[in-house]
């Protein structure tokens, strides 16, 4: 079949860890897009206070079907 | 004039050629989208079965100008 | 705050000079987006005419929060 | 399921196409392995004779399941 | 020692983690080589369902020392 | 031998395909050059007219021996 | 505020996750240099043993704020 | 029309600003080429004198069409 | 003459333009360092508000000699 | 000749120079395989004791053609 | 002063060394510009016979003054 | 063990070849940093005198462990 797919870039964060920064991200996004299929990672960075990795802030291209 | 411009992310496909793969994507993205004038490629990729290549699948960038 | 942010790619353009066209392309995002708060240089261009800069055209990535 | 996947980067080369030249470098290679699912074209290049392209030679990564 | 090293690129997939997927990958290598000494991260990627990163795809650089 | 090459940077366009775009540019440097003997494609991006692409522009490098 | 900042490159390593190497590189440099506020991965490592990651080592760039 | 460009690379310099280093980059080409129709930035440096940005150095593309 | 250079990256900010961001890290770094004597533009950036360039952030890296 | 090639990724060292680096890893990888007809530098690494250079590693891609 | 340069690319070629190769291709370049004053390593590759580096072919970033 | 490494960015120069600039820049910075145990070469570029290379420059990013 010949699907499109339209690729978005979020960035997620997270106290917890930069996995869960990803899964933030996409749990958002999914909230108004249908057919999410695939994420890859663009950037990786996080925010530093007293010497503690506060929150992880990871940019992900996230990629969807466009229906047709 | 001062116009502005967007750029997004498609990727299309095609069992035919690149060539194709990119001109379905705009095809998909001109039914919503007035004004595109460029594209770019940024990616090209495909899969394959039984040693063939199965499909095309070219992600590109389109621009297009936002109405004032 | 577990916020998440959205990028999208734009290009303005300026006769006078390449920060002024970072400036208006930022201003027509504005106008349907809210939050927008960082954006980072991706490409200067610019049109030539008879030996001169005729436009600068910026390209740039704008990213803003989505709501929750 | 957790597989694992192999990549390898040919160059293929074909006086007709661009697009033949990937066929001909994914046939030569699923001769020897099986289980080949993708390709991504990594750079295209090729040969002139008298301001005519004598042959294309595009170089793929080519990737395939380890078997378990 | 003048030791000549090999590398080859995997991608490794994991339900679990990003950590775990480079695990995974270097774990089926080492069934077949010997002498793997290091890992480099090249793309971190995965496949969502339902809002919900269902597996990790790493690719990495695995790095061995060829046997003299 | 000891031969030095010069590169060029050239963009030719087509309305027919993405290879004719890059012959288009060879046969052009070819009325000026001699001893051109290699090409790699450095951009492939397009004008969109009405949903369809109008023309393709692939940007290459030339080298070409330069003679003793 | 016109503040300046100033980036450092550093690697940190841990037995037990890329996360940790970030948190354990970002300890070590804030025993030295007040002010740090982000970090940004550039490249992620690791060293295996017998078919295990044994440590990882991630490199990042770490921004601090020079004082006036 | 099926057209070629040729890109040239120069570095323009002054005093004054970054934009005024490409102008002037343009004007000095423009002397022995017609046609010349646009630039894209690729660096930006600059030498300093006691801590003062002395000059601007900028480093442009330059396209312009051969003519027939 | 076989001097030895070193390069550290900063950030400077800017409420008034792009060049002048420049300037003002170069301008704190010379309080500390002797022989700055270049730049190099690494990232330009910056912060919005209600739709206008806050200010500019643009990373550079400076070189100077080290001294014998 | 519509021939294909196969590129591998391998890294040799010298005490003695970079240049010999990558003739230890061509002739090491020479002994289990024919046709190999070219190389390019992909990485210069080395490692450092008491200030000195110890040990060349270059990182190359080598390519054989595949016999048919 | 507010000088222009431009920047041709060239491969050079030696039996000898990689650092032969560059010199190669800055004398060859010398008969015919005048007021070269830099380079830069673009590339490094070379070709291989009976597991030897039989040339070595280094691709370089020539830099010269435009005259007023 | 869980080191920590800082990497700082030189450049050497050498009048007698590419490899001497790397090893001059080490030694310079030999004298004030313990622990340098690696380095890699980011940009090899060069100044020329009536069409000879006249010293060569190599920017080399180099490792050193930070003390406990």
């Amino acid at each position: 079949m010949e699907h499109t797919y339209k690729h978005i870039e979020l960035t997620g964060s997270s106290a917890e860890s930069s996995d869960k920064a990803v899964q933030n991200a996409i749990e958002k996004a999914a909230k108004s897009l249908k057919n999410i299929h695939w994420f890859q990672v663009i950037d990786t960075r996080g925010y530093v206070e007293e010497g503690t990795v506060k929150y992880w802030q990871v940019t992900i291209k996230v990629g969807f079907r466009i229906e047709d």
